[in-house]
């Protein structure tokens, strides 16, 4: 009992850490962010925010993987939810077009950017790329797509391409640049629709 | 001639300046970098630093700017070695592929989503984005793109998907990934080859 209402005060604290941490960058800047501006956004003391993470940019990477953790899950569901090749590719680069479209507007991208600039391994964004590289090759071996490019390029291909969504205002547009991007990929359904 | 010696050594230091920054941010990344280390490898003083500069974001968005304003430059060149607006998007593209994957290899790319993050205003960024919007508008009037989709969303789409040729390795893989991208805005040259 005591054991989990320490986790879950832990937990608690982890993620006010990471809400005051992001939300701080999103504000001013990711350059201009502090271990003690943190701390006092998060209402904790500074050498409890020092337990939890060594500096700005371990924060930032938490909350970025936490965020991109998410979106993965979502993915995975969409996936799931259907059964044929075409059906599932179709859906994931419709859901990841959307993600693309939303996350510009709260900086995600450019922290992204940033974190892998410092190095840090985004292990998550490994697994949408492979996400992706399964659900193309798949479509691929049904005939769905071009073959005279290899999966791992395309997966590229498509997820820089649904990239511009963010510099998108419409939704409609969002759609039109999912089209575009699967004529690049040669993408042809099963049943026209 | 006292006055362009001035002028010399000011824009020799100012050089001196935005490459120590640039050499430092590859090397530890952009978020450890600070005056004093850039001052030091440029061998000036941190006062005189000041003098060019107030800040270490000011020297890279000025370092990023003669980046993407050299690119840019090159870009109007091989646009106007060609008349015909089928091959002068073809030799943009092809240039534009290349740009990305070589300076994927300096770390420009992550460089530019920082500033923006910063809220830099980017005006070589929208010259490059214009430059081929023209290009785009041009060969689609001239009947060799798709015409259900607006140039202002091609040419979003276009420079997107040709940023992944920052993630391939091979020169053949940013061939392949011209003609994927190409086969998105339903390009189609007047004389095939």
């Amino acid at each position: 009992m005591w054991n989990e209402t320490i986790d879950a005060h832990r937990r608690s604290v982890r993620e006010a850490i990471l809400d005051s941490a992001w939300t701080l960058a999103t504000e001013h800047g990711v350059l201009s962010v502090t271990m003690t501006q943190v701390a006092e956004r998060a209402g904790i003391g500074r050498a409890t925010l020092y337990k939890y993470f060594p500096d700005v940019e371990a924060i930032l990477a938490a909350q970025h993987q936490r965020h991109v953790d998410s979106h993965l899950a979502r993915l995975i569901e969409i996936r799931d939810q259907h059964t044929k090749a075409d059906q599932r590719l179709r859906s994931a680069v419709e859901h990841y077009a959307n993600i693309c479209h939303h996350r510009a507007q709260h900086g995600t991208e450019e922290l992204a950017a940033l974190l892998h600039r410092g190095h840090q391994v985004d292990h998550a964004q490994q697994h949408l790329a492979t996400l992706f590289e399964e659900l193309i090759a798949d479509a691929a071996a049904a005939g769905h797509l071009r073959n005279d490019v290899a999966p791992a390029e395309l997966t590229t291909y498509c997820l820089h391409a649904l990239g511009a969504a963010g510099n998108l205002r419409a939704q409609a547009a969002v759609k039109r640049l999912v089209a575009v991007t699967l004529d690049g990929l040669g993408f042809s359904p099963s049943s026209a629709h």
